[in-house]
């Protein structure tokens, strides 16, 4: 233990460094592919060496090949935050090491998870009731639904919006099911008309789209799934952690009537990856589809095994970190990340309505900003790329109408309005390069 | 960042001290199903509160609801280890927070993880050429497996042996794969005679059970496999470990001929959960069955994406635990760990042979021993009841040929030959009572 308590305050002296300066790195990793790939050794080591050469290569090979997540100018895809005491909570959790394939094999894990997840849906407004554990990302938890889906209609066929994320594409490649893309309408929302439903297990609805943050029509969504027997499954894996804020609410209308909902905490609530939460309100459909245990061999455990909902056996102790993250915070510390961060996004949205250089390509919701340059989609490629070269921020694109737009999404707990103002100089720069 | 050094020594302090004591817990928690749901506040909090406050429930509240996975006398399931180096790489990757979705989100992430894993190719003496990558769990590197199998081959039946982990068969249910299990022979492997495998996508071969750490017959199954155009998975989640070792492998034999294999270090390689490898003979078939990015579009940058071989795209920097891991033990370390574990076995086993009130149930393999006390089921089950309910020490059963047997797994770095010895002691006093 003697080296475990030295090398544990030099590794927590690296983080804490790390985490001072990291708005001082570049925040995308300055890097070629093979660069780090051709310093690593390619042989294994025979003997075995101190953690402080670990450490010491952590500085030399590892971070030059860093995209710095926690960086303050970091604007790309969605940004995320790993709060100290989530980062903490890892440490603990490692140590632990809890395997919870079982409720015995770790009643602390188990019922902590429960309970923390439930506290979440309290936090966010959702209906009493629903069962809620924790999967690693939200491809497995629209994986997990999409399985329980199939199980219970017994039919093959997956629909969601052309601007669905991709997860739901390859959750259905991966089952064998056939995927319908629905076309969107002017506010980037699913369209209703001609939507057959017939012979559909599941209707994957979108609150805060990767792309636009646009939202779909979750209500009716929801009405016409039921009417036709399939599925409804809410991907609110971003946005959906808005819901701590009651002014962000209007995005969840008609997500009570979901069979299942992602979110993902390791996106908007300060948790460190891994950690995207998969809500059912209809918990005995989805625990039919993954159990293994016929119901007349059931014990009092094994109601809570939470393993019986989900993909994996083995599970992590994840729910140690979102007990962290809610403790220290409190529902009104992360409302105030929250709020601050859409008021940046509200900031970045007037410099661009106000410049007539920019344009708004999209409704602003949430903390996502979707923009362009007036100009060719070569000039704006053009920006995003000299602008992440630069290493001064990060941030990425899409496609709007065939359009190259920019995307910038705020959601690091570093970032202040000097950054965002930052971003915007930057960009401007690089536009008149 | 005054508070997370402060709060960081605290924890550390806090996890240095359980890891010091955690020998003097019960293995197996002495608390009832909802003990500690009941104890837990209701609703999350509204403001935050110290970091101090979550370390002291941690005493209070989560402690008792351990089952003590890093007990030296818990032999149980798989005896696992979260070694120091494993904890503090930890520690980092959630301070690094890299979201791995495509090789320039973390370039770090993602090349270390190739090459570490291609260390541990090296280490077991697995063919060159192999691509690896981490998965969290061997159920989902199972899943993944069985995916490919079934884009590739276009059938839809999975066989595995009747001990095969049920992992296989929860994958070929979510995934509407039928399941073949086939009967073993004496020594415990799949039987060959009458295996038709004209229509199968995948064949499953298991090298070390969990029930029994018994070894299908891979080089036959291999040949079977392939001449009828089916995928061979080999399970080797436990077992494959040993094969840092030369005289463990024997078991090895055919493994040579995979399309794919799964490996956990987190079960017997020292590292925390969750770290589990899967690597294929085949990649180019693994990636077009993950993959969504069309070939003509591949870039760079692409060959590297590791989401594309497997169900999630959000990936964790698990492979900053496992380079600390093979860092600070060196092949000499990890061959030196396995092989006590191994001698332990066998001494237990002698223990068993040697006593006529007790009986060997299967041959010992690897670190896992299978006997059970002359006398009834119920008789048995008493004394794993009695014994487990005691704290002093943690196995499990199984069943053979319907007779209910005990399990005895050696895989913690704490184990010393005394906890075995006192395990034995434990098992006898609890067979007089």
């Amino acid at each position: 233990m003697s080296d475990f308590r030295a090398d544990g305050a030099a590794a927590l002296e690296w983080a804490a460094q790390y985490l001072e300066r990291v708005d001082e790195l570049p925040v995308l990793a300055q890097v070629k592919p093979g660069e780090l790939s051709a310093k690593l050794p390619l042989s294994p080591p025979e003997q075995g060496e101190p953690f402080a050469s670990v450490l010491r290569d952590l500085d030399e090979l590892i971070v030059p090949a860093l995209t710095n997540w926690q960086h303050p100018r970091f604007f790309a895809y969605f940004a995320v935050t790993a709060s100290e005491p989530g980062i903490l909570a890892e440490l603990i959790a490692a140590t632990l090491n809890q395997v919870a394939i079982l409720w015995r094999a770790s009643p602390a894990s188990t019922e902590l998870e429960i309970r923390t997840v439930d506290w979440v849906r309290q936090l966010l407004g959702l209906p009493e009731g629903w069962h809620g554990h924790i999967e690693d990302t939200a491809s497995t938890s629209t994986l997990a639904a999409l399985i329980a889906a199939r199980h219970i209609t017994g039919r093959n066929v997956v629909v969601c919006s052309e601007h669905a994320h991709s997860s739901v594409e390859k959750a259905a490649r991966m089952l064998g099911m056939e995927l319908r893309k629905i076309e969107t309408d002017d506010g980037l929302g699913m369209r209703m008309d001609g939507l057959e439903l017939g012979d559909v297990a599941a209707v994957v609805a979108t609150v805060g789209t990767t792309s636009f943050a646009s939202v779909d029509p979750v209500r009716e969504l929801a009405a016409r799934a039921h009417e036709a027997g399939a599925w409804l499954h809410v991907d609110a894996a971003y946005a959906g952690s808005s819901w701590i804020c009651e002014e962000e609410r209007w995005s969840q209308d008609g997500v009570e009537l979901a069979d299942s909902l992602v979110i993902n905490p390791h996106k908007w609530l300060m948790t460190p990856m891994d950690c995207s939460l998969l809500w059912t309100s209809r918990p005995d459909e989805l625990r039919t589809a993954f159990s293994l245990t016929p119901e007349y061999l059931r014990t009092e455990d094994d109601a809570y095994a939470l393993s019986d909902y989900g993909p994996a056996l083995g599970r992590r102790f994840r729910s140690l970190k979102l007990w962290a993250v809610l403790r220290c915070y409190g529902r009104e510390g992360l409302q105030q990340m929250l709020r601050e961060h859409v008021r940046l996004a509200n900031l970045f949205t007037e410099w661009v309505e106000a410049d007539p250089d920019w344009e708004l390509c999209a409704p602003q919701r949430f903390s996502l900003v979707v923009f362009r340059r007036n100009g060719s989609d070569e000039e704006n490629e053009g920006i995003v790329d000299r602008a992440n070269r630069s290493g001064e921020m990060f941030l990425s694109h899409t496609k709007l109408h065939g359009r190259y737009v920019l995307r910038l999404a705020i959601g690091n707990a570093r970032t202040t309005e000097a950054d965002v103002r930052r971003a915007w100089d930057v960009l401007n720069r690089e536009a008149r390069a």
